[in-house]
């Protein structure tokens, strides 16, 4: 009989689902690995998107599930969301036993989960790691990076950079990420294969989207929440002012989203633009299908970085969220103003699709991390390297 | 009016405070500073030496106090203590609303100082991040400078080491270590000024120490906090059959101090060294003063490796612990073994003193520290330089 | 020198606000008391109408803030929000060294403060205990009482109950509810003297209030929490059934709140209906006034059976959550049920405004608690009476 | 199948096992009942004798362990430890959904078991409530009371004052108390059947226990700590001018324990007393069987009050901590002057044991709590009686 390594993922927020779900498809069929799946922070959560519905038809069990979002929508609970999550998450790993943990990218409470693992001696294995961005997001990340044992990198860029921070080259690897995965299953679908008004409801206009659209999705920016408001605004003009139909996404859960929720809000009660529908959520697939198949994406969502540089859609990256990411020629970059932003949605709308980029792998990531988890030797202490 | 820039420091153990002490000082005579001091974790415990009362004695106030140090000594509720640590120093910066944080070294719990105030924008100071060592202390060190803004570092090796971590040279200062300010102040005094039996008690035979004496202060290494008892135990032998009078110091709150602590109370009991007495605590310059007029220092404190290169004094650096740290001519290494440990202080107690090394400083650390905290452009976000 | 008795008062929602409000004015003027007010909770979150702001304009200062509401709206979340608020509000006293704290009701999360309180030896003086209700708050409250030192109880009925529990009668006082002070600041004001529309907006259609209009507020019943959103179409059904204006006030935070609120959204979605006006949230004053000239209020808010018992004003009383509170002849009640509501509205609309009543008070509450809380002995042990 | 009704019974500290120890072996060998055993704060620490281990002798298994003890020792810790234990002990409800949830007696941190299961609104079941103390106890039990829907109290004085509480009488069944269980299995022994010495080892001089002894076991009382290492002086003074051979158990964890173990660490060092020997911990068996065979038994353990009015063992109750609990004829009360101990000593010294009393039950209080779980009806709401 085969002993199982037990892996441990920790999921806290719908987009880390979508981005970490092929691997965890691959590891639950893996035949030298067990699943253990804790579901925790916003991922539990209807305001945001209630990942663990998804998560639980798509047919994974949680072996835990901790509430650990404290109400706020500032640095000073994020903070405290953090303590409250490593308290929370030591004791499961405790009671898990795992032989490895696997943390996710770098949104603010994964570093309770880094260090809940760390300090427990469970190897640290840090998924996309390397990268480099603005706000927060940029501590957190290289601070995953010094904590974790193990280094699955979505680009070859990450992994120089994770290299240069010390770490040993064996463990640290390529494998791209699995979020590329989930596109390469739909990239053949030749068109929209559902309604999006009829499946998903949603609020807002019902638009008139057969005939091209464009799909926006702006989360705030932390170290500017209290902007968050203002530039969402300016956004939600453009967009309304580009005539063309939208399909509008809800924010995330970050210090700063009550701004972006309350300009939302604010601009669909006063201006009722006729151009623009909402969505608080979306299956991760239909999600990728409605990008494939959009003139274009907008605002500052890694999706737009990530998936579409392998779909080929265009892409507008407003402001300094993706900052320094590693970029296809899919995308060009606005600041906040509605003028430029208008401006480029009308560029972008007249050049149609790009060739399809590997930059961030080739759809055979998940697979690969779960093969490097059933081979790799599991270490929890390490050295920096120079 | 000058508008004073706040400087909070969080000390959360003893040996902490030591190597604070100066700058301490020297930050609350600037005349454009304001310390608040933040006194937390097992500085407040009377088990680990109740720093708390040495700090009051020396005239320091304390702005908050945060108990948080979960009972347990074991990696499981080290991370549970850094959760709590992190939700309550949250809720006091919130509070107290600091210019700047400073968080001391590598200890496990200085990462939920560190995550405060990143996370709460909060310009965060690092003192001492770029050296290298063995166990936990190594992950967190790297992950502190990872979410700092402002490094000042005890030597040019760590400097060096920071910028080849990612960080913005400008923002990298080589201060040297302030426990180097204590060193300098007592290095010309010609004889032990005080009778430590009489001054301190502590428990254990009254051993002769006026022709000669070792120190010994030996913590348990995290990551093996199993064995802990033995490695104790294999050093109480050496100490024992040199025959050489010795003061020994209790360890600090780390995973396995029990096990030290056990096995140091089981060989006091079993063997009742003639030669041994034991202390939990001293004031700081005091125990400068005792390793100064001292044969030789052993086990694997900092102490060794730092305030005793300046002060010249032999040190035997025993096991993982330092492994790695910068290191001038006095400091030789040891196994865990009593053999080698023994032969190794007969060695050295024939060796007398070094000449003073200044790689860590030259006793003007505090004052450095102060005036760049003064003068330095104070920022809460930063992009990695490659 | 007087040496003022520090008196710390936890708030930690905003119907607690306005039922203390009278209380903390007449503590800070009390020239032998001094007043450190602590806002945490739902106190401090716009979702829940803010009460801090409410607090800072009415010119009381926070001696601290503390967040700790976790996200889920659900018996769990409810349960570990007081562990969070536990941890920080020993924390909290620990720094101010009140010389009593004084907890509020019945809420769930005002146990944290008795027992933060209890467990210090801090004396605990518990305002409104003695009542009963269905639902979680009944347990809360009584354990309060169980926890408290010092009772001071908003009706003789409360009273008695409470020295039936064994309480020291010599530490149970009849000061009657607070919040009637508020309501006898504008029983005499002859009419509605400020727009409501016009000063608080909120969403809606704009509705004729002029001549009439109902008041609704009904909160979730813990208990019950799934059939919250149930519960809450039935009222709105009987309310837009009833044609008479009304101005509909937002939950508070409770766990099934979000059934609540989401039965208010759907139901504003699809019926759009045309004689209802949403508020979140209204200044203490100025919610008193809008009762004072209402035909009535719906709903189970305890304003229906505290402050209109006192003003007058028709309550009908839905459901379990106000069960076995002590009523005055202005209340009827009702069950869930669209018909039965409609129903006892248009009878309540023909009857008229009722006498006031005395049971809760006589609208020098707030004063009389701040002189008891000068003079009465303070102790923090009891023992059970019987 | 049946389908078993879910037991969660949640240890805290070595005391409050030995006293539900029969009732835990009911529950796990009733047909129609699945015990859910989670041991948590001192129950998992060295320092506190470990229960965990004793309670893994025993056969039980754990399903889940929670560390939640904050050092220190003091008010401060032991109300931050109840936040700690809230926050994680909700979390373990939520993942086991248990049918009950049993909480013991009135140490502090039993209400945050407590408030996890009501807040839940998972039936709670209260054991050993109705009594009367002083300290902290007498609040947390009574507190304890009112959030519990089932009543299992341990004599008929309590189940009167329970009533009288306001609980409904059919929910509050006096089934003796689950420690005299123990009594009876080594009633009928006629001596000591093990050395104490040989078995436990334990610290000091060693003693000639075979012609009578004394057991002395004396708790810190809460709401005096800083007393404690005074008063455990007095009566270590007492024991050793009593001459008699004397067993003394090391204190459990409360505030000021600390002073009560350095009092006896002091009083150990300076007087070294010929005629006592020191254990930290025994086998609860073993230690029954130790009083059954004892002179009498010293302190404020409520084990003089309980298992030896069933034993017929003499006790002097020293101080507070038992006031007002039901007492049968072996038990003399003493103040904590050491002339009064003594004299009380000598007193007993020549009375020699007392019949077997009942007041506790006859020894079959752990079925009779099995059988009235598996069969009685679980609610989790409940309004007072009056």
């Amino acid at each position: 009989m085969i002993n199982k390594r037990k892996i441990c993922v920790v999921i806290t927020a719908r987009p880390s689902y979508s981005r970490i779900r092929s691997a965890l498809q691959a590891i639950e069929e893996h035949s030298e690995l067990e699943l253990q799946l804790v579901i925790a922070g916003s991922a539990l959560l209807d305001r945001y998107g209630n990942a663990a519905d998804f998560i639980r038809k798509d047919g994974f069990e949680a072996a835990a599930k901790v509430y650990m979002v404290l109400e706020g929508e500032n640095p000073t609970t994020m903070a405290k969301t953090t303590g409250i999550g490593l308290m929370e998450l030591t004791n499961v790993f405790y009671n898990l036993q795992p032989d490895a943990v696997i943390t996710i990218a770098d949104r603010f409470e994964t570093i309770a989960t880094s260090i809940a693992a760390a300090y427990q001696n469970i190897p640290l294995v840090h998924i996309q790691g390397g990268e480099v961005t603005g706000s927060i997001d940029e501590k957190v990340r290289h601070a995953n990076t010094k904590l974790a044992d193990i280094h699955l990198v979505s680009n070859e860029e990450a992994r120089e950079r994770v290299i240069r921070l010390g770490e040993d080259p064996e463990m640290v690897i390529n494998t791209g990420c699995p979020s590329i995965d989930l596109a390469s299953e739909i990239e053949d679908e030749e068109k929209l294969n559902f309604d999006p008004l009829e499946k998903y409801g949603g609020v807002g206009k019902n638009i008139n989207w057969k005939d091209g659209y464009l799909v926006v999705m702006q989360h705030p920016v932390t170290s500017e929440y209290e902007k968050a408001r203002e530039h969402i605004m300016e956004t939600l003009y453009a967009v309304r002012d580009s005539g063309i139909p939208a399909f509008w996404f809800w924010p995330n859960v970050d210090a700063g989203s009550d701004g972006t929720s309350n300009g939302i809000r604010t601009f669909r009660e006063q201006q009722n633009p006729e151009n623009i529908h909402f969505f608080k959520n979306m299956d991760s697939l239909d999600f990728l299908r409605l990008l494939r198949h959009s003139k274009m994406i907008i605002g500052n969502s890694s999706a737009g970085i990530r998936e579409c540089s392998y779909l080929g859609v265009p892409a507008i990256d407003i402001g300094s969220r993706q900052h320094r990411r590693l970029k296809a020629e899919n995308v060009i970059h606005s600041g906040y103003d509605r003028k430029e932003i208008l401006s480029k949605i009308n560029e972008l709308a007249e050049s149609g699709s790009f060739a399809s980029s590997t930059i961030y792998g080739k759809g055979d990531s998940g697979k690969r991390i779960a093969d490097i988890l059933a081979k790799i030797e599991l270490r929890s202490h390490k050295s920096i390297q120079y």
